[in-house]
C-alpha cells in the first residue's frame, strides 16, 4: 500500500524503500514456519542497521502485555535506548505463555549470534494468535536464512512478514534536508484486528538515518503517536502485543538533534507524515474493511474534547454498518456525538458527509435539514469517506480514523482461531 | 418470549399477561402508519392503570435526548411523581427534530383527550430512526382506535407495537405477598440495536399494583437498573430515546411501602426479577444474534471493579465474533480482561468458558492450560454461553449480559435506515 495522506507538505518527498529508504538499514522477510502455511507467506523478519541506533518506543497499556514486549522494554532500559535493530514474527502473538519470555529472549539470541552483538541490543516484536506456545525451531533454522538474505531491496519483504489479516504490505518513506544534509524516515506497520487507540497500536517500524539523542527520540515518538496511531480505531480491542519503535543510526550526518529547536521541528514533520499515512493505511486495511473513514471534530474548545468526539464517532459499530450500507443515516453520527464524554452544546452540532465525489450538508444545530438522497449516496459510495463535525466556535480540532463494519471482519474472527 | 431467568427465587411465581398482570392495569397495541409497513405490524401503544400511579422513570445520559425523553421528565416533575399511564410508538425516534417537543406534546394530548386526564400525567416514549420528522396524523387517526380496544388482555400487542429490529415480544411478570396481599409487577422492553449499558436502556415499562411512595420506587428503580439494564451491552452505541418507567397504582392494598423494610426489599427484589429477564431478553434478542452471552466476573476487591471487567469482556467485539463461529479463543477474554479500566492482578486470571452442555477450564494464573478443542466446541455450540472470569480473591462479583456479533448485525444496520 503506498502513501494516501492527501496533504503534500513543503520540502518532504514520498520515496519509495519503506525502513529501508533511510542509508545503513537492511531489511528482510523469509517463511520460518512458525504456523503451517500452505502460501509459505514470510512470517520473521529482521530490520538491522550498520551502526548502533538510538531506539524509542511505545508499547501497549494493555495489563496483559506479550512477552515480547516485556523484553523490549527491558532491553530499552538496560541499553538506555540503544540497538541495532529489530526482528519481528507474525503468526503466533507469545502472549500468556508460562515460557514467553525464555522464547523471547531466546528468538534475540538467536538473531544476536548472526549478526555478532548482543542480544538486548535487539528489540523483539511479535504478532498473531493469543495463548499457544511459540515453538522455537522454526526460529532456530529460520534466524540464519533471514539473516543471510538481509539487504537494503527487501523491504517489502520485511513488511509481508508482520503481515496477520492484513491484505496488503504497508510501507511508506520520505526525504527531507536538514542543515545541508539529505534525510529520510520510513516505516512499515501492520493491522488489521484487535485495535483501539491507546498508547500506540499494532506492530510498527520506523527507521531514521538522522542524529538526534536518545531521549528526544523517545519525546518525538510518544507526541507524534498521540496524532497517528492513537487516533486510530478499528474494533476496540486494544492489543496485548502493541509496540511502535523507532531506530535512528545518524548516518544522514546532521547535526545531532539536541534540543526542541528548528531541526527537531523538521524532524518531528517527517515522523508524523511517515506515520500519519501509516496509520491511515492501517484503517483502509482494517479487517473486513471496504473503506476508510475520516472523522475530523473542529470548533471544540480543546483538542481533547475535539478527539474525545471523533474517537466516539469512528468508534459506533452503527455509524460503520451505515457507511458500509453507503447510507447517510446522520442520526447515528448524532447519537455518537452525544455520548462522546465531551463538553459542547449539541444544538450547535453540525455534520457534513463529504468524499471525492462531493460533499452534503445533513445537520445543522443539532438538528436535520434537508438534503439529496442520491447526492449523498454518491458522495458514500467511494471508499474514502469524510465525516466532518463542528461542535461550536471553540478553537480546537482533531481527526480520527477509522473503517467500515462488514460481513468480512464477522467472516474473518468468527472462524477458528484467525 | 418467556423469562428465562434461571433462578427460581423463593415466594416469586411466573405469571402470564406481561404489564396487565398487576391489577388494574389494561394495554393495547395497534397500528397506526406512523411509517408505511405493509405488514401492519401494530407501532403505537398505549399502558393505563385505573388509577392514578406512582411514577418514577430513568433516562438516557446522551448528549442528545429525544423529544419524548424531555417531555416525559418534564411530566415526571410537574406532578411530581404521579401518571395514568405511558403513551409509546416505534418506527421514528423523534428525535433531532425542530418540532419533536411540540409533536410529543401533541401525542400526549391525544391520548389523555381519549382518557379524560390532564396531558402532564401520562408520559411518553417513542423509538425508531432519528431524524425524520414525526408525521402526527398517524396518531391522530389512531389514538382511537388504541384507546378502545384497551384491556387486561392485549399486553402483547403493546409488546409488539413497540418492537423495532426485534424478533419476538419481551414480556415477563411475577406474583408474590406483601403483608397477606397479592402483589405483581409486570414489564415489557424492546431492543435490539444503539444499546449499551449507561443510564437506563431502550424502552422498558414496568407495572406494579404495590403501593410504594413515590420517592421509594424512583430508588428501587435506580437501584435495580444497575444490576440489569447498566449491565447490557449489545453494540455500545448509547440510544438517544432510553426511556425506563415504572408505575405503581396499589390496588393491591398492600400497607403502602414508605421506608427500606422487608416490604421493600421483596418489591425491589420483584422489580430485579422483572428487570433482569427483560435484560436477558434483550441481550438474547440483539440485533442479529445467535447466542446470549454471559460474562460473571468473581474474586474482585469491588463492584465497580468487577463490573468493569465483565462489561469488557462483553463488550468485545472480536470475543462476539469467535463465540459466533463457537471458537475456545480465550486469549480474546484475556485481552479484554487486560484493557479493563480495573485493578487486579493479570497473573491471578483464571478462565471458564460454560453452558447447558458443560464447562470447560482454558486459562489459569493468566496463561493457558490444556483443555479439549471437542469439549469446548461442543459447550460454545449452545445458545446461552456463560464466561466465567476469577480476577483473584476478592469479595466481590458481577455480572454484565450480551450477544454474539454476526453477519445479520452488518445486514440489519447496513441496509438503508432499517
Amino acid at each position: 500500500m503506498k502513501q494516501i495522506e492527501k496533504v503534500l507538505y513543503d520540502g518532504f518527498t514520498y520515496i519509495d524503500g519503506g525502513v529501508c529508504a533511510a542509508k545503513g538499514f537492511r531489511a528482510n522477510g523469509v517463511y520460518c514456519g512458525i504456523k503451517e502455511n500452505p502460501t509459505k507467506k514470510p512470517d520473521l523478519c529482521l530490520v538491522v542497521s550498520d551502526k548502533l541506533c538510538r531506539a524509542a518506543g511505545v508499547f501497549t497499556s494493555n495489563k496483559v502485555k506479550a512477552a515480547p514486549v516485556l523484553v523490549s522494554k527491558a532491553h530499552l532500559e538496560q541499553t538506555g535506548g540503544k540497538a541495532w535493530g529489530m526482528v519481528l514474527s507474525s503468526k503466533n502473538a507469545n502472549c500468556c505463555n508460562a515460557d514467553g519470555i525464555d522464547k523471547a529472549n531466546r528468538v534475540c539470541e538467536l538473531a544476536a549470534e548472526q549478526m555478532g552483538v548482543q542480544p538486548e541490543e535487539l528489540l523483539i516484536a511479535q504478532t498473531g494468535v493469543i495463548g499457544q506456545i511459540l515453538p522455537i525451531e522454526p526460529f532456530e533454522q529460520g534466524m540464519g536464512k533471514v539473516y543471510d538474505g538481509l539487504s537494503a531491496e527487501n523491504h517489502e519483504q520485511a513488511a509481508i512478514a508482520i503481515m496477520t489479516t492484513d491484505t496488503v504490505p504497508k510501507e511508506v518513506a520520505v526525504e527531507f534536508q536538514l542543515g545541508g544534509k539529505t534525510c529520510h524516515v520510513g516505516a512499515m506497520g501492520k493491522g488489521s484486528g484487535m485495535i483501539c487507540p491507546n498508547m500506540a497500536t499494532t506492530l510498527n517500524v520506523v527507521t531514521t538515518d538522522c542524529a538526534i539523542s536518545a531521549e528526544l527520540l523517545q519525546t518525538a515518538l510518544s507526541d507524534v503517536v498521540q496524532y497517528t496511531y492513537n487516533c486510530l480505531y478499528i474494533d476496540g480491542d486494544q492489543s496485548t502485543n502493541d509496540t511502535c519503535v523507532v531506530l535512528a543510526n545518524g548516518l544522514a550526518e546532521n547535526a545531532e538533534i539536541t534540543e526542541q529547536n528548528d531541526d527537531y521541528a523538521v524532524f518531528r514533520q517527517a515522523l508524523y507524515i511517515a506515520m500519519s499515512n501509516i496509520t491511515k493505511m492501517l484503517a483502509k486495511d482494517g479487517e473486513g474493511a471496504t473503506k476508510l473513514l475520516e472523522c475530523t471534530v473542529t470548533g471544540a474548545k480543546d483538542r481533547e474534547n475535539a478527539l474525545a468526539v471523533a474517537k466516539s464517532v469512528i468508534a459506533s459499530d452503527l455509524l460503520k454498518c451505515a457507511m458500509f450500507g453507503a447510507d447517510a443515516n446522520w442520526g447515528r453520527v448524532l447519537c455518537a456525538v452525544g455520548y462522546a464524554p465531551a463538553e459542547f452544546d449539541i444544538d450547535q452540532v453540525a455534520v457534513t458527509l463529504a468524499s471525492r465525489a462531493g460533499s452534503v450538508d445533513v445537520c445543522k444545530n443539532g438538528a436535520g435539514i434537508d438534503f439529496s438522497e442520491d447526492i449523498a449516496k454518491t458522495v458514500l459510495l467511494e471508499d474514502e469517506i469524510e465525516i466532518l463535525v463542528s461542535v461550536g466556535d471553540g478553537p480546537a480540532a482533531a481527526t480520527a480514523w477509522g473503517c467500515d463494519l462488514t460481513y468480512d471482519y464477522v467472516k474473518i474472527n468468527g472462524d477458528y482461531r484467525s
